[in-house]
């Protein structure tokens, strides 16, 4: 879609600027109510800009304006980042909403030249990070993950679509530049002595060894070449924290950039992988380290509620509506099918179940020792309090890596949450 | 490519068209010389017609000019088929011929609004499978078979290319039309009741069996969802004894049409099962079932060197040239790193020939219970004769199938060939 004011160039916009974009598309206007507008920035994306514009005379009818920037945002123009990033996440969003209309956010306008998406404003909606870290639960979250995550990734497979809808599908959403920066940044950089990693000055010697530790190292290349070959379903891409909006009653996931068809584990373990490091962290209060089981425990069981949710969901999808061209009805129309086709969606599913604790394992040491962490680990202001956790995370990472073919079960993965450091 | 007299408007090449079709592309005509052109009909694709087209005053100078018709030509205009198809066949045709010269041959002329290739006419070479059956022997075959994949495959995988590069290719050689064929024809159909299956009478119970014997299909669907799934490797797509040229000094890899990035043991697979179905049928001579041991045993060595030189090459190749993405020679730099890429590797091709014991296991079972034989089997006049032969192939096919995860050598492998009925 082209905007009415471009000339086929792209501008950055500003508070002032974002103003005159929005009053110039006509649905935009309509949707905002009259009267002037007034905008201001809103949160702080690693990667785009996103603006908050509103009438004066109507607040609560707000927009939210979302604009790539061509590079990588934190670091700066030296990181140069292809534009065209926005045309995949508008596709992301509204093939998302497609699918999961009520866990996705509605998208109003979308325009490639300027690299721009104007969206449903959401609130009281706040980032899950912050509330999640603060131990502060959500009674429908496990449920709601669950949901977006079974439905998307069940409904874009070859277990539901013809070969044809899902290689087109699969088509639409190659995004090399994007999964260029998870393959140097989730899957490689952090695990090998590289200029871009800034790990805590204590982990000096757990970098050293773990650049050494070939087991290890050998279980990451695996995980990696699950993502960079196996197109199984259309994924969200960075399913962390920081990708979710809360309310107690409601969750919407946002920011599908990083959408590609790629493993399914890949979702599913990097919300695992956040929602560990928010378990490892109610273990700290502070400055002082205190176990705080309870709370750990609080967490434990969210993270079961997710992925045995998320399980249940997959499987009830795939057995009430196995029209997918892998293997549909007929295939198993035959005497004694119904119990092989049974045995065989449990074994696929253990297969998902493994694949995401090699990439939750993948997530958490990348946010360890790679080129960015996360806000629930860099602001332990006590150093020892951080390097203690951060190697209890390490020690639960490397065993999902390297034993995930013992696990059987959801509570085969939970346990190494328990095991002594 | 535009032809000069193309109106945007495809039409059937005939013995008469096509040589007013290749009078009128001045670079063609430079190519096949001065004088009246003649034109026949070459060989009887499954899917396409072939002219053998040349002039009178040098015969030696002919050009092979293949044409996709909007159908599958051996079925006929009610089984409609895109002549997209063309386009894939001359980018997959090019692309090998890139990287592996010496083995396909080369395109000089495209068309893609009339579906047509225009190619070197390989003279003396005659296609393989005929010869083979026949038992005449070919030097050179396993390296160059051998070659031409480990080249291809290794060439164009994440262990050569940089993520970028890659994706590009492998959407490039989206081929969703030609792939949905092989879904159904060979992973789907010939394993359940469908009214295409078309095998010899004797097998009606055999068929039967097949159709609920759930170990064997289940594999059947782990195999079907790499070759769905998983994006390693441009394959030719379709490489039995059919798509390759051979004199007793040269080799050449023909008709890609069904070219994709999918599971290298897809490739190796294929090969796999038309190599063996030729071991078996040096068991019979005419009508008479006679053990003939010796000639079995020359085969079987054929199928080991393909397969030992394949194997050898690509380790060769990635051990030589490790710049791909996947893994590159820094991650494995520090302390240790040689043995452990070494024995990653090691597990790699283990994995692929496993994989390749799954889809040759696949392959040789359609030819059996699906639509579309071979000749060295349906040529087989004696029925009883058939019928035997075709259930020890259904037998080393079920164990491939079923026991792949215990093959851990080309030796162990082809143990399955020697073992009683």
């Amino acid at each position: 879609m082209t905007h009415p004011s471009s000339t086929d160039a792209y501008e950055e916009l500003n508070v002032k600027s974002v103003v005159d974009y929005v009053q110039q598309v006509p649905a935009l206007r309509e949707r905002i109510g009259s009267g002037p507008l007034e905008a201001r920035e809103a949160g702080e994306g690693n990667m785009n800009v996103v603006f908050l514009v509103w009438s004066q005379r109507d607040p609560e009818r707000a927009l939210i304006v979302k604009q790539a920037v061509p590079y990588v945002r934190v670091a700066g123009p030296e990181w140069p980042l292809t534009l065209d990033r926005m045309r995949l996440e508008l596709a992301a969003l509204r093939e998302q909403r497609k699918r999961v209309p009520l866990r996705v956010p509605e998208v109003f306008y979308g325009d490639e030249t300027m690299a721009v998406a104007v969206m449903e404003y959401l609130s009281p909606h706040e980032i899950l990070r912050g509330p999640l870290t603060r131990g502060e639960q959500f009674p429908r979250l496990a449920e709601h993950l669950a949901e977006f995550m079974a439905v998307l990734h069940f409904s874009t497979s070859d277990m539901a679509l013809s070969g044809e809808e899902k290689k087109h599908l699969a088509r639409q959403f190659s995004n090399p530049a994007m999964c260029r920066l998870q393959e140097d940044c989730v899957f490689t950089n952090p695990f090998m002595d590289h200029p871009q990693n800034d790990f805590i000055e204590p982990h000096a010697s757990l970098a050293r060894a773990t650049w050494r530790d070939w087991p290890l190292k050998v279980a990451i290349v695996e995980i990696k070449q699950t993502y960079v070959t196996r197109a199984q379903a259309l994924l969200h891409g960075d399913l962390h924290t920081g990708s979710i909006m809360v309310t107690p009653t409601d969750t919407r996931v946002i920011d599908p950039e990083f959408a590609f068809y790629g493993p399914i584990g890949y979702d599913v373990g990097t919300l695992l992988a956040h929602l560990t490091i928010a378990w490892a962290v109610r273990g700290v209060s502070g400055d002082v380290p205190t176990p705080q089981v309870s709370q750990r425990g609080r967490m434990r069981d969210l993270v079961r509620e997710v992925l045995v949710r998320y399980f249940e969901r997959f499987d009830e999808l795939w057995r009430n509506g196995c029209q997918g061209h892998l293997a549909s009805g007929p295939y198993w129309a035959d005497e004694g099918g119904e119990a092989a086709f049974g045995a065989y969606r449990a074994d696929v599913l253990t297969g998902i179940l493994q694949d995401s604790a090699g990439h939750a394992g993948c997530e958490i040491l990348r946010r360890i020792l790679g080129i960015v962490t996360v806000p629930e680990l860099s602001e332990i202001e006590d150093i020892s309090s951080r390097a203690g956790l951060e190697r209890e995370l390490h020690r639960i990472a490397r065993t999902w890596l390297v034993d995930r073919s013992r696990i059987r079960s959801v509570d085969d993965l939970l346990a190494t949450l328990e095991e002594p450091a």
